[in-house]
């Protein structure tokens, strides 16, 4: 293929990728900037042979539209359909699956070991982002890259921005590297002072710190890298398809670990994506014509809810503090971080640091609340026990996207998090019914003066106004209706499909206890050792996995109680990785619905229910 | 105190590190590098008021002296004595909790914050170890700190080796900031070069290149650090008090995040840890005379049948290669990394990127096993679950120090392992009853082509020759005696004492199964159904904390198979932290002996129970 021939196709990939997206959401932004390199990474390199891998895999559609997944692309994140990130079951050309970010040099390098020790001449490309560079992971990589000198290619895909606004140190340094015309300046700036020297007599050392100074900024790009041991290539105009392709295969020819600098502008060719990166990161489908993003009708989400009630409470309260990793809009802290700018810290890809900032803010006497998405607060887990938990420090981790997430798939459903947190001592774990127990439960929560999590999922809540008064006894379940034959312990979006299977469950004579369990850690024991004592079967119901989840809890309260005869029915997500579907698919397909409640408890499916019991 | 003075102090503090340690074990190289560079910072900063954050707390011995606690410190690292650790709740001069390494910059810089937020003015300084400074973590850090602009001391103490002499592209960059005569020649040279330009005429592009050569060594002392917004001073001598107070109240006045970078030696002042500071970084107690440290009688240990048993396998399968994260010796992995150098990666203190490189490795056709002790495997939570299981890769995980590992205290223990694993989809978790039987399960994981933990204690074996043969069925119990009273469900150490305990309850008529239970996941659901059914109280016995471990996953597996007859006790750690105290001394306090087990299943203690039945 010319160029010619190759930039038709990328304008060709561009229309197709708005199309399927503006249908059914997904990730723009990243992948319309990352057209001309995904063509040029293929032209050079011969993938699957030479291995390619995408960090944090969003950016992978292009690369999944010219490896045979054109045709089927329209099933793009639907349920059996193309995943929205890397996934090597579904083609030889995706080498790792990659969800979460900072992985790929970690995971480039292993490639590259395991070549070179079966004697193996394949090349190995880490795509990443100026974001994901952010994240320690990356750096302890390229640490390790750069002493074991081994032939990698680390292209960075430098776009200005992660999913927020890119932050950081590392931030500035790059956007210096990018200035291409301040660069050049400077070289002539030294070339016209060296000259001048003859003029000055000789060099003395009060030239040397200016010296030094322009200096510096002479060998900056890419110094940083070049220091870890990495040859610098770059920056490189990552929509010029020649430019790239000379580049790629320049890096090819070369030894040792090479890190590529490539300037691309996320959204590129579809305008309203390039004025709005941030909107249409990942966006759950628009309007093509004019890349208006329907607002959906009804009730808040539980994101605006706890971003509306913290901008409550930080009024209040001045020790209040915000801090989120490179997840500023989709924790709802928009507003927050307006208001409050020096309160407020995204500290970008860095959920580990995120936490042990959090904790030392709460040592010298603020009330920092954590908001991560509950799949990457796992990257802080050794953080949240040792930097909050065994010191007891006033942090609440605010966890978004908690339950399955839909179409984003297994490396994002929020399912581990109640079994991860609830082994850590002193920690208190809250599951909010709905978005006014939400409200509650963080306005508590910031009065304890202990470590504590609130988990919500994704969406919107249950409707209603906010104002409404529910009781809200701090450690204590709300028992919603009771019933001898059954009872039903729910937890978060559950309660309501708890409730909807009693309805159901009375409509053949059955009467079931419907419990809100609220709080996960420490349960409310006394509730639930009354009804276990009181009913024959006790049923969990968490949108979590079994394994170590709130289940066990009530599992391990009763075999303490010494309670063993009451039959107890666990339902949440089996043992294995949840795959992609909508919400609503997966809960249908794990039984967490009304019907799913009602046949567990009935003993048979609601179809066959009709009136006899 | 003048310098005379100060430096006679530091012979005493030496003298009496040397003796507490030699009596009852310690970190000792770390501590003597580190005396002289406490004592300029306790001249320089005003503890408490002013925060110093030690990075790896077991550098803290020398705060510790002289903040109160000289007197106590004949009780280091006992129980109820002082930790080994900084210790918030120990002393007020202790700001944070650290004992797992590269925190101490999201510390100090959420301290700093949180001071400026409050209006106050106090001066923050967070002493981090060139390892450390390997940790993802770190760097997260300082490029956040780099970004906010506070102030912030950072005191890099650059030992030139972490644990184990240090790795990485960072290691190499310091030592070439270290080599102040090379850096003084560049300098000349530069000048030199500059002094001739005259006679060459004029500067062309052809002198470029040599010139940004020579340049980029001359501002390399710093020039990472200072490109991620620090203020760069050093290399300083770690030894020498006066430079080290003018250097640190130099510091102290400048704005924003300052980086001083101490150079010092581990081990400084006792000639035995000088020669050899990785044997005394941790040691267990020596002669002072000869630094001779005794080698123990009896058993090997679970480290040293790992290493050897690794070499077995690795000479027959060169698709094995080992992976650790800056701790070679302590894992055992010695021999291996001297025989097979190709084959051995230490990362540094980078568990995370251990981990997922490891996945790299393996996706790409070895066999990779990763060594990492309990509690520091909890920092890659993440990239086990994602970087391994999800694409369930045939990694190997041994796990060492697993339970409780005595005197290092409760960051170090390895309690969580079971209960954040066995969560993990298609991982298979196995913990051995002795040496012989880890020996087994190793060589049958690295047949076994899924991810794989086995999880082992800290010490010496059950003794007894490696070749003794014994049935090791892949996926089964063990049943190792019979009885219908009662049925123990072992695990790992604990078998032993189950068995003992069997024994004492025979003497009083109770006649127990015990079963050496192997496999925590899956479990071996045959056997337990089989003992649940048939006897009328089952009890658990694990080395770890009770919330979501062995114990729970018996009580899902029951729960699930609708067996709920049976009395079920769980012998395990309660939900809290466990505090420092030798093995044996932890062990007792839980219960976790043949005369605990025998409490729980007889009903009353060993000592009333004589005969009587």
């Amino acid at each position: 293929m010319s160029f010619d021939e190759l930039e038709a196709l990328a304008a060709e990939i561009r229309a197709l990728l708005i199309e399927t997206v503006a249908r059914q959401g997904g990730h723009l932004a990243p992948n319309l900037g990352v057209v001309e390199l995904t063509l040029a990474l293929h032209r050079v390199f011969n993938s699957p042979e030479d291995k390619i891998i995408w960090d944090v895999g969003h950016q992978s559609y292009v690369h999944k539209i010219v490896t045979g997944r054109w045709k089927d692309f329209h099933t793009l994140r639907q349920r059996g359909g193309i995943s929205g990130f890397p996934k090597p079951e579904e083609s030889p050309h995706d080498v790792f699956a990659t969800g979460h970010s900072s992985t790929s040099i970690s995971v480039g390098l292993g490639l590259a070991k395991a070549r070179d020790l079966r004697g193996e001449d394949y090349k190995v490309v880490a795509v990443i982002g100026d974001g994901s560079l952010t994240g320690g992971l990356a750096f302890e990589a390229l640490n390790n890259a750069g002493h074991l000198k081994t032939n990698l290619i680390v292209v960075l895909n430098d776009n200005e921005m992660s999913i927020a606004p890119n932050v950081g140190a590392l931030s500035t340094y790059l956007s210096q590297a990018r200035l291409n015309p301040t660069l050049y300046k400077f070289r002539a700036d030294l070339e016209q002072f060296i000259q001048k020297i003859p003029k000055v007599g000789e060099v003395t050392f009060r030239y040397w710190d200016k010296l030094k100074d322009i200096l510096k900024y002479l060998v900056i790009p890419g110094i940083l890298f070049e220091e870890l041991g990495f040859t610098y290539i770059g920056p490189v105009d990552g929509h010029n398809l020649r430019q790239l392709t000379q580049t790629l295969a320049d890096a090819a020819r070369r030894q040792g670990p090479v890190l590529i600098h490539v300037r691309t502008k996320k959204g590129k060719g579809y305008p309203p994506a390039e004025e709005n990166p941030v909107r249409f990161h990942g966006v759950p489908g628009f309007e093509v014509s004019t890349g208006r993003v329907p607002s959906p009708n009804g009730p808040p989400t539980y994101t605006e809810v706890f971003g509306a009630t913290l901008m409550e409470a930080a009024a209040q309260d001045d020790r209040i503090v915000a801090i989120t990793a490179a997840m500023k809009e989709g924790t709802g802290l928009q507003d927050f971080a307006q208001t409050y700018p020096a309160r407020f810290f995204d500290v970008g890809i860095a959920e580990g640091h995120a936490v042990t900032m959090a904790g030392g803010l709460a040592r010298a006497g603020m009330k920092p609340v954590v908001a991560i998405y509950s799949s990457f607060l796992q990257r802080a887990f050794d953080q949240i026990l040792h930097d909050v938990c065994l010191q007891n420090l006033p942090v609440v981790f605010a966890i978004d996207r908690a339950g399955v997430v839909g179409e984003d798939g297994p490396t994002h459903h929020g399912v581990f998090d109640l079994a991860y947190l609830r082994m850590m001592p002193g920690i208190t774990i809250m599951v909010p019914k709905d978005e006014h127990e939400l409200r509650q439960m963080l306005l508590w929560a910031l009065k304890l003066d202990k470590p504590v999590a609130i988990r919500y999922p994704r969406g919107q809540g249950n409707g209603g106004s906010l104002s409404t008064v529910q009781v809200f006894n701090p450690g204590e379940a709300e028992v919603l209706r009771t019933g001898e034959h059954a009872a039903i312990l729910a937890l978060g979006p559950m309660v309501k499909k708890a409730e909807e299977a009693a309805e159901l469950l009375k409509t053949v004579g059955i009467h079931c206890t419907v419990i809100n369990a609220r709080f996960v850690k420490p349960l409310d024991r006394r509730t639930i050792i009354h009804w276990a004592r009181r009913v024959p079967h006790l049923i969990t119901v968490e949108d979590h996995v079994l394994t170590g989840g709130f289940g066990s809890a009530v599992l391990e309260l009763l075999a303490e109680a010494g309670i063993h005869n009451v039959h107890i029915s666990r339902l949440g997500y089996p043992d294995q990785f949840i795959e992609t579907a909508s919400i609503p698919e997966l809960h249908e397909l794990y039984g967490l619905t009304a019907e799913g409640i009602f046949q567990l408890v009935a003993g048979r499916p609601l179809s066959l229910a009709s009136g006899k019991k």
